[in-house]
């Protein structure tokens, strides 16, 4: 694990290239880590029809944290670690990302009542080794079981405001928590980061010889 | 569920018989609810021996709220509802409370290392229909899977302090939540308070009858 070198790990900078409040609150509430939050620009576009959702998840954090990777060394800010991350929610095999209304949120919310869901989040990290460009991908997953809602339940939700900007139209740190029985897995993977496996995979690449780059 | 509710449900006048600061946090934070914190003083020297654990933390949750209860009314202050909850860490057969120092937060985390354990919330809540005194009891079951962690992990942690005030030694929300590989269940049960377990429970009171008290 990695808290025996939390001392170095907060000297990096690190850079969250996503705008996720929650990611935020994970590195750096948390962890206690140094984060610059510089959302990505890259769009977002892929065919989800070409991909697995696993391979979906990695590919849109590959995409973000390469483009504010790239953004940052053309202006000679090159960072300790560039952090990007992506989740979505997965029901009968349709990949669900955030909800573009209120009526979409209402499809969403009656499509998981009652059944159990999968959640995935994929993590790409971006660092220079030897003056070598490392791309380092994971993802993790994690099951959720909804509980039966009722479409006033539904509707009471829906017009808390909260489900707009989350994938699968819920936030389990929140409200949404509610509906929540219980979960198979990580529950910060369901929150948007997946706590224990950043820190695992941190701590691999720490004692195969990455070298926590400290900020100048 | 309880969200077609949440309008009722804040003007109820409940009283938390418990200093933990998770509890007031997923009730007040997350379900919004108006809650005044009053810990008990009942002693909690409860003879383990002669409990199950879910029949432990039951008890535990019976005897706070009971006696803030009973505290209360005998000013005159009869709130709408207490609640008590009490949390224990179950390994081996054995029941894991808050550690006493530091030793014994280093043994307990050293149980816990490359283990599952399980989690177990009891809460209670109290309160009066047609002038007859009620009590609903209800338990959580969480099962927690701890990370191999290394001397020098489980030394950083009980540096970091975190570790104290916590059953088993460890809190989820915070920097403990790296150790946690995943879990079966309800995480708010882990972190002190099944938050859908209670929803369900004030749902099931409500749809029987009960009538959420308001505030006068």
């Amino acid at each position: 694990m990695i808290l025996d070198r939390l001392k170095s790990l907060k000297q990096v900078d690190f850079v969250l290239a996503s705008n996720s409040p929650r990611r935020k609150e994970i590195l750096s509430n948390i962890l206690g880590l140094n984060v610059r939050v510089i959302p990505s620009t890259f769009e977002e576009n892929l065919d989800k029809s070409k991909y697995s959702p696993q391979g979906y998840v990695i590919e849109n954090a590959r995409q973000k944290s390469l483009e504010v990777w790239k953004r940052l060394c053309s202006f000679g800010d090159r960072p300790g670690m560039v952090v990007g991350g992506d989740t979505v929610v997965v029901y009968a095999g349709e990949i669900l990302e955030k909800p573009s209304d209120n009526a979409h949120a209402f499809r969403m919310l009656r499509m998981l009542s009652g059944n159990e869901h999968k959640v995935y989040t994929g993590v790409t990290l971006i660092y220079c080794e030897n003056e070598e460009l490392k791309e380092h991908c994971f993802v993790e997953e994690t099951s959720v079981s909804f509980a039966d809602l009722t479409d006033a339940d539904i509707n009471a939700y829906i017009d808390s405001g909260e489900p707009m900007d989350k994938a699968g139209a819920y936030g389990i740190q929140s409200l949404g928590g509610c509906f929540v029985k219980g979960i198979r897995g990580c529950y910060y993977n369901v929150m948007g980061f997946p706590l224990h496996s950043f820190c695992r995979e941190l701590s691999n690449l720490a004692s195969s010889g990455f070298k926590l780059q400290e900020e100048s």
